[in-house]
């Protein structure tokens, strides 16, 4: 069931058999210098080209005129010349045969317009040569596996001898390097980190999916702030649950004060924050905002074991610590577990009468006078049916006495497949060897109860996902597109030619009937009965409450005679342009109000969004996001996303709302912009009146606006 | 304008002239043993004592058979032995003029009913002695000032010879002193670390105050589970305020699994977390969640400038940190200063074309070659009058240009008052010359962008609210208590006796008339016109509504009559023995619905709740809390604090609403019940119809719950 495999092998790039660096420099600091002494002296094993006509020799290898002449074979060119340069070496890359190129030279889209020629030139380079181009303005790769230094900066001024199984991907290279450093001061190990620069040929999306698809990766973090397919995005997601390996992704330009600066920054703009996160949450991504936070759920991942479920026991050496992760626990959808009797009557046995034997157990400061009942305790309660996962919280115990408990929990580890994680505060210094024996067996340790906590959650929302993926019916496939008449060009259309391509989609609206405005002094009464509302129409007044064209409410025909000229006037006073094109009876729905809306995002595509009607959604912004199509059970899924959510479950005494005929509207709605997202940008229908269950729902505005074929969303 | 200073001086138990040991061991890992190797070794200049009746000398120190014999001056007496002995130990600590104990035996109020006995006869010890306490059942406190090490545990193993400005107070000793250990570990240095047991005599409240009163203490920290003074607490928030010096509280036991934990670990029942969360924002408390979060605000508000106002420039050597110290201020409620036009022309001057000059400003990688010009951008940022702090985000540089940065950046703090902040993810081992620069010029470190900001905004945060506070009028003293005329013991009232309490303080309530049942037939005419609504008054049908007996919206006397009839058949069925006083008529209010609550907290004290009415309240909890009695100018601030506030400021077209009105209602609510709060345990007015601007508030709506003469609430 994996998606169809990404073509990109990144072999040759990780693990090159020759590079040559192109604007090669003799001084090791200098951009064109670090990385020839980093991959000289870190332990490259491939060949090392400088390439620069000014040179004979550089840093004692031998340098030469230009690519062509470049020793056979090289695979990836590093590109540290300027910009103008670029485009003309990709060319020469091609025919020298080497398949890839890093290039560090800045100078195109990212500086703006004066940029744009000489990006449109390298776009025309990489296409004619079929290179493979990480960058221009990255700050490129390393690769520890293979001792693959291509790149400049910090981190490519010292050996990383620790090789681990996580990859990054960075779209700020300087950032990117940054956190790597500091990962790895917090003890993470990465294999392959990838700055993708103004990504002109691969896409931090391609990079990532190669990466994860890897068999020396385990996860990979992403440092992103926007992508250009966020279907993609999707897909990948759904991917890594299907491989079981999480991308830890940070997302950066969410506020609008960011947003700005990220436009400036790699020209990429992003798209709003609600849809990424939408697009997150139904894949294997998860959010990370720090570097902690990054570390320590690599951490929890690297360990490998996977929770059964959501119940967590915690023993504690100190109460307070308990405490707090119970807190923690509660907050991150973990519960506690209920023990079982004979694990608590067990307990009871173990621990002195001033212990907590009550889930977080609380084996207080008696572990330093008697350390094996404290392995006692972690031997029942791992065992207990009722528990998941176990979370050890040892405080700030350290030296021997650390190390006895290090012991032990190896050894209940290895006894069971239960995930087992620990809280030490003990300084590194006075925890080394203890740390050591947990670390050899897999055991991973945290800082704070809280990171412990934190970390856990991560990988119980991960291992939730990726279960609910697999019990996932496959999606019930979207029925025949149907033909919709549509006047040409960008507008907006009137609430009355809205509904025309609503009902085109057998999307529910209340009863009404469009009268023109010379038919209406013959009319005697209702032909929908009351009350009634009446509104005019017009697309050139799609906010009718403010034109003062719309009255509720209106029991006799009387009535409805001197609401319209009384909206007529309002109207002519508040757009004297507007043409009208009638009256529009409508009969008063019942229910509670929601928001159905769609329109089609240039990043994500056609996009749905669900919320309560008034303030919910649009005053607390309390709405959900899906990604059309939708059918019916995932537009049910929808619905059950946003926080107001009870509203229509019931609370308070209300009935329970129709969710199924609310779940079918949505559902509609998002296979209308589905199949005509070219021609309509957007769909409002505010309000939606969803009637107790049985009920049915019914739109009582509409509004459509069309734009012109083959623009931009 | 200080409030009265505490009376606690805590000079002689932080700094005794002897410190006798009781239980004294010869063995240094025993909880005996641990504080008389430390008190001898890590430069304590005091006297020991070693108390053990079996030994003449222990640990090369002789030792006294009991308190009685030991020399004076002796100060404080450590107390590490069985339970049952402390009481006795406690008066004998009196007779020998030993004003403090630190008493670390288990058995008392935290472990049940089983300890309550003793606890009582230790609390009369304390009361007959006038000894001062700390605990029991705490882990002793450690002085690094005076080398002071009166506890046990592994940060009593080694000597802390980093002695700062940080003082905590700990409701978990083993959690407590893991958490310094961390925060020792990322640089922060303590002076007084005090774990405060289950509080027998010094409350954890008594001990922040006097610490944040000593002249060598610039900020507290706090972990709490629950303080039994909540006004105090507030008070003290106040103070921190006064002082300029905040108290950084990490609350745990929110939850309710942390609740329960927390019960059955310190036997301190936690109110509710929100009353928590009102009380540290009316003061100086900022609440922080993790040993990083600590860490950090203590060192942003360690360096001793503060900002003039919220607008931060960013300077970054890395796009990709801007963006996200961008995205976090913005989240953190700090604004990014629009630089004035003389920067920017200044700035585009002095940096390449593809940097950024907008704020954040990028410098981007050209650092590497030119740090002079980084030097610049840096000093002409920092000038800017539109600019109240700057942020510097240096990436990983290390080595000699981190130290020519850090140089440049100490010479530019110097002539500004500004304070200037900077995230370096440089390795400590390849920039420990620039940190130490960095640290001689009192400029904060932080490890990442995200941090940094978190911090700086604690700071404003801290600010913010203290020149509220210096700000802020005199409270409006509370007119006279009025009189109630309430019936004996506890009980609910019915709505028409809940309005006459309400009436007592001229609370507006909607036209009503109370109407006997025998007397509904002989009356043909509402007296209060139509529409009408029709409830059964009775004090045996607290929710009316389910009972079946409320009827909204009748038209005529016909209707009413009928309801009558409905409700009486629909309340019967539903509560056969309930017995109704009569049918209450009443006008029907419009306006937007709002919710009143008021109730008397064992903690805290009479409060008040206020939200929007319906949904917002009930399921979304957006709330907020008041400690009464509240003026009228407090009562706007707590209508001010939901998140639904905008409905009633006038959100989407409707008229603002009566907040005058609205305000003058909760302000008389809050008098109620702080003048009633022994007799009221709770006031619940749902809904109160807020009209437009100038025609009041109206609460349709009431019930008051008593409670009996002396009764716990």
């Amino acid at each position: 069931m994996l998606d169809a495999v990404c073509e990109v092998d990144l072999s040759r790039l990780l693990d090159p058999r020759g590079v040559a660096i192109v604007g090669a420099s003799a001084e090791v600091r200098r951009i064109g210098g670090q990385p020839i002494r980093a991959l000289k002296e870190f332990g490259y094993r491939g060949a090392i080209y400088p390439v620069n006509p000014k040179h004979g020799e550089i840093q004692g290898l031998p340098s030469y005129p230009d690519l062509a002449s470049v020793p056979k074979p090289c695979d990836v060119a590093l590109i540290c010349v300027a910009g103008k340069l670029v485009p003309d070496l990709i060319r020469d890359c091609g025919r020298a045969g080497i398949g890839f190129a890093v290039v560090l030279s800045a100078g195109f889209r990212e500086i703006g317009e004066s940029g744009r020629e000489l990006q449109r030139e390298l776009d025309r380079a990489i296409r004619d040569s079929a290179v493979r181009v990480i960058g221009p303005n990255c700050q490129g790769l390393m690769s520890t596996v293979y001792a693959n230094y291509c790149g400049f900066g910090a981190p490519f001024l010292y050996a990383h001898t620790r090789r681990g199984r996580v990859a990054m991907v960075t779209q700020s290279g300087g950032f990117g390097y940054a956190v790597m450093g500091l990962a790895e001061a917090e003890g993470l190990a990465f294999n392959h980190v990838i700055s993708s620069g103004n990504e002109a040929d691969l896409s931090s999306l391609d990079l990532i999916e190669a990466l994860l698809r890897r068999d020396d990766t385990s996860l990979v973090a992403a440092y992103l702030e926007g992508v250009r397919d966020g279907r993609r995005l999707l897909r990948l997601g759904r991917t890594a649950l299907q491989l079981g390996k999480p991308i830890l992704v940070w997302k950066v330009g969410n506020s609008q004060a960011g947003r700005r600066a990220a436009a400036s920054h790699t020209a990429n703009l992003s798209a709003e924050y609600a849809l990424y996160r939408a697009a997150f949450a139904q894949g294997g991504c998860l959010e990370v905002d720090d570097v902690g936070d990054l570390v320590d759920i690599a951490r929890a991942f690297e360990s490998g074991r996977v929770p059964a479920g959501d119940r967590v026991a915690v023993v504690s050496i100190s109460g307070g610590a308990g405490v707090l992760a119970a807190d923690r626990c509660d907050k991150a959808g973990l519960r506690l577990a209920a023990l079982g009797e004979a694990t608590t009557a067990e307990l009871r046995r173990l621990l002195p009468a001033f212990s907590s034997v009550a889930n977080p157990i609380d084996v207080t400061a008696q572990v330093f006078n008697d350390s094996a009942a404290f392995a006692q305790v972690v031997r029942v309660v791992l065992q207990d049916p009722e528990v998941d996962q176990l979370m050890v919280l040892t405080a700030s115990i350290d030296g021997a006495l650390a190390e006895q408990l290090a012991g032990s929990l190896a050894g209940l580890a290895a006894g069971s497949d239960k995930p087992l994680l620990v809280n030490s505060s003990a300084p590194l210094e006075r925890s080394a060897e203890a740390r050591r024996i947990l670390a050899a067996h897999r055991i991973a340790v945290f800082d704070t109860p809280g990171r412990l906590v934190r970390a856990a959650a991560a990988v119980w929302e991960f291992e939730r996902r990726r279960r609910l993926l697999l019990r996932e019916p496959a999606p019930v496939p979207a029925p025949a597109r149907r033909a919709l008449q549509l006047p040409a060009g960008a507008r907006t259309l009137s609430e009355h030619e809205s509904k025309a391509v609503l009902r085109a989609y057998d999307i529910p609206c209340v009863p009404e009937v469009l009268v023109a405005l010379q038919d209406l002094p013959g009319l005697t009464e209702s032909p929908l009965g009351y009350p009634l509302v009446a509104k005019l129409d017009s697309a050139d007044l799609p906010h009718k409450s403010e034109a003062g064209a719309v009255r509720v409410g209106l029991r006799d025909w009387g009535e409805v005679r001197q609401a319209v000229e009384q909206m007529l006037d309002s109207a002519r006073r508040h757009s004297p342009q507007a043409r009208i094109h009638g009256v529009l009876l409508q009969s008063m729905a019942q229910g509670t109000e929601v928001i159905v809306g769609a329109t089609s995002n240039r990043y994500f595509g056609p996009t749905v969004v669900f919320g309560l009607g008034g303030i919910f959604a649009e005053v607390l912004n309390d709405v959900s996001i899906g990604f059309a199509p939708l059918d019916a059970r995932q537009a049910r899924g929808l619905i059950e996303q946003v926080q107001a959510r009870s509203v229509l479950q019931g609370a308070r005494g209300r009935p329970p709302a129709d969710l199924d005929a609310l779940a079918d509207l949505i559902s509609r709605v998002s296979r209308l912009i589905a199949d005509h997202g070219d021609r309509i940008a957007e769909i409002d229908l505010n309000p939606v009146f969803v009637g107790a269950a049985g009920s049915g729902v019914q739109a009582a505005d509409a509004l459509v606006v069309l734009r012109d074929a083959g623009e931009q969303p």
